[in-house]
């Protein structure tokens, strides 16, 4: 046989172990019984050896090695070669020792994080933060595939990211975030968030989410949505994308957004072209691009004013007593409030930026200037005051409040890639589509569908993340289209 | 190492995988979307031939000699080694391409069933059951474990059982059952089980259910309920049970009857102890002893009087419109009716045994005697009308009603054995806790459950059934018990 063909054929049984993997994943967050964790948790263990064994296994390494040797291979070949090898490298650069290391620490640091932050108390957290940094160095002293260490994590989440690069991005749009936030933040007459901190009953929300995404164009033959504690998507096949949602009934947004946020990764998960379906290239083509795709649907979408013009009808016949008396653009004003706030997970879109520049910032330190742990409290207070104008009250608030740290590094830059990438896209799509908010006042979504398909979904892997963004708009990502984008938003809305 | 912990591990990790595949499956028949059924059959293949090749590897051969040379082994170690043994020697006689060539009949074969029922044409079904009972025919001779071909089929299900102790036991029974059905037949005054047929809010049923089985001790903490289509117990570790029950609106029974029965079945399942957890001996001693468990409790003890004394008044207040008017003593002879029919899974616990007689007695000849598959349905309805007086109008209601001869065959006769194991046990207890049906009128099942746990959940299959049998109750299988029961509760029912 053909060691391009049994490249394809070796990688389709591990992406099924994936799958399968994630399905038990899935089970434990939205079925299994609270008591089952011990069993499960060898289940998988063993899916996660089975897998690391074939990925790191010499067929692995000869198959690419021959697979590279062959002429007149299509783009599609050479990404998949690319990909396995990714895969292959970083089974066989880590040791398995430095690999089990790394997960009984952050395991541990998983608890001892969420001591800490229950209490507010930093040292607790500290001991194992300053392992994780280590064995995350040494990691990325082993993988060393980036000009920099911290390049080197970045790439693993932004293929083809480097520091310099989105160091240069973010600096550039470093002050004209601060300065937005600032004039939006002077600005007396606020928009009104009580709406939206009612009783909503739960029933009606979660119809209403349903209702929302079967408008999206969600495909319920191959997927469906649940309910879990934190809202996540996972594909469990390439015709078998999952959502969650969550509900709280004091306060409307956080099932609606989560939903059509998490819907928004789910139609980029069910849109690959079928030829690379069960392949390593039925992904996601970075964690940025991935980003770009919910948060188009959560805020560029399900965030204007023309979505509404469709909804709120609906959503005032749901809930008529919460909200009589209140017109759609105050509604819409209501979802749309931009504030400084310690919290990063709850921020708006337009501070969200800030506080990924200050992980940014944080991470490069930590992971290549030495910067000692004791530091890092006070840091971030600084770099707070620095960027919103705020001082953390406690360290719950303030340092210890994501879980990202207690695995490890790298992450946080591609949430703020992700606004960036939507924009620039997202201009993009309206310059051949002009008419497209126009559609969603009559709840007609399958247009941008259709074009984020034709455009992004379909290629998954195969192009990486800075050859898509110029391959879709014809230049390189550029993080003014996002700043336009809030500009353009924003000052109408308060009355800027 | 000592072999025999390498064995135990060995075996742990086997186990695990067949979790997962369990998980593959019940994920399918209760969350899966409709259209994502290839990818997971893809998933469900794999996991199998991982099973497979683990089973049958020289390492499981090695170890079990190894093992079973060693000395001072314990009664669990010996009956590990027994199951290993099984799995083994099932693994490595069959060759590979006679399992999957049986896999594909079946697949296929069930696809021609489902169409031969729905059109009542056994034409149609013809050539894939005579290519599964020459397929059958071929496994039986090549496993070679009992006295005759049939015998060796039984022994998968019923290890230890052979034709001739079947067949005696039933011949024993057969003319019994005859007897006590023309019996209860012939009285005029029948139930009535209109009461029954009603609209049920499907809502209030589900709530019942639940009700039901957490007062029957079913462990929530590591077990659940769920709706499919067809009621089924899984477990996916040896702390994680999960029963399905499915809901007719306009037929009470349904739901109620099919989660007390799965029930059952769990409880087992979460009965066995710690020690062998993750092991072969986490499992049923048999197909029969596990029917006795869900059988006793949706029939022994269900459809007791003793246990609508405590549910009645409560189904009463969550229907009173459908229930307004009936006695507990209507409602309690409404589920007790004992009524020659044509489909064996809609029968009551009377007539049922003489549905299992027939198919037994049918699977003899098609194994050992050669019988020509034309002759199937006219020797089915001949077969009806001797033991049950009837007459199917089509094949449809015949020979075609079931879907077991699309795979196998021998699987019938536990369910039968199911009833005697349980009506022998029940004896026993009741001897030893006279006043146990008083408990049920109190809600309160926790005194039986600790005698199940307690004579046979723990033991799993670290016992073979006939010994177990006679462990708990000092005899062997005696059917008699059984007639005993039927004939002491139906006839004062039916007020002979």
């Amino acid at each position: 046989m053909n060691a391009m063909k049994e490249l394809w054929e070796h990688f389709n049984e591990i992406m099924r172990l994936y799958y399968i993997e994630a399905l038990l994943g899935w089970d434990q967050q939205v079925n299994m019984p609270k008591g089952s964790v011990k069993g499960r948790a060898e289940q998988i263990a063993l899916m996660r050896s089975l897998i690391h064994s074939r990925i790191k296994s010499d067929k692995t390494g000869k198959l690419i090695k021959d697979a590279e040797k062959l002429d007149g291979l299509s783009k599609i070949d050479l990404a998949m070669i690319r990909e396995a090898k990714r895969e292959y490298d970083q089974a066989t650069k880590i040791p398995d020792e430095l690999v089990s290391e790394i997960a009984r620490t952050s395991s541990l640091g998983h608890i001892e994080w969420e001591k800490a932050r229950e209490k507010s108390d930093f040292s607790i957290f500290k001991p194992y933060l300053e392992k994780i940094i280590k064995l995350r160095i040494e990691f990325a002293e082993k993988l060393d595939t980036g000009p920099t260490l911290y390049s080197t994590l970045l790439d693993l989440f932004e293929p083809g990211a480097t520091y310099d690069w989105i160091l240069k991005i973010f600096n550039g749009m470093k002050p004209k975030l601060v300065k937005i936030v600032d004039k939006l933040n002077s600005v007396s007459d606020k928009p009104n968030q009580s709406i939206l901190k009612k009783n909503y009953d739960p029933e009606k929300q979660w119809q209403l989410s349903l209702d929302i995404i079967k408008k999206l164009n969600f495909d319920f033959n191959t997927g469906r949505q649940d309910k879990a504690t934190h809202p996540f998507t996972t594909s469990l096949s390439s015709i078998d994308t999952r959502i969650t949602t969550r509900i709280r009934e004091d306060y409307l947004p956080d099932c609606l957004f989560s939903t059509i946020h998490e819907c928004g990764h789910a139609l980029y998960q069910m849109g690959f072209k079928e030829e690379i379906h069960e392949t390593l290239l039925a992904e996601g083509c970075s964690m940025g691009i991935h980003e770009s795709q919910s948060r188009m649907w959560e805020n560029f979408v399900g965030r204007s004013k023309e979505f509404w013009t469709y909804w709120y009808p609906i959503f005032q016949n749901a809930f008529p007593e919460n909200l009589k008396g209140y017109s759609m653009e105050d509604f819409h004003r209501s979802i749309n409030v931009v504030e400084p706030s310690f919290i990063r997970v709850d921020a708006d879109e337009v501070t969200y930026g800030l506080h990924v520049i200050l992980r940014f910032e944080l991470e490069k330190m930590i992971i290549e200037d030495n910067l000692q742990v004791d530091e890092l409290p006070g840091l971030w207070n600084e770099k707070m005051e620095e960027l919103l104008g705020i001082i953390p009250p406690n360290d719950r608030e303030g340092v210890l409040q994501d879980v990202h740290w207690t695995s490890g590094f790298g992450y946080f830059p591609s949430y703020s890639l992700g606004n960036l990438y939507a924009a620039q896209i997202y201009k993009d799509i309206l310059k051949t589509n002009p008419s497209l908010p126009q559609d969603y006042e009559k709840g007609e979504f399958s247009n941008l569908l259709n074009y984020l398909k034709e455009n992004v979904h379909q290629y998954g892997k195969i192009y990486k993340a800075p050859d898509l963004i110029k391959k879709i708009t014809g230049e390189d990502l550029n993080p003014d289209y996002f700043i336009k984008y809030v500009e353009d938003k924003y000052y109408p809305i308060y009355g800027i």
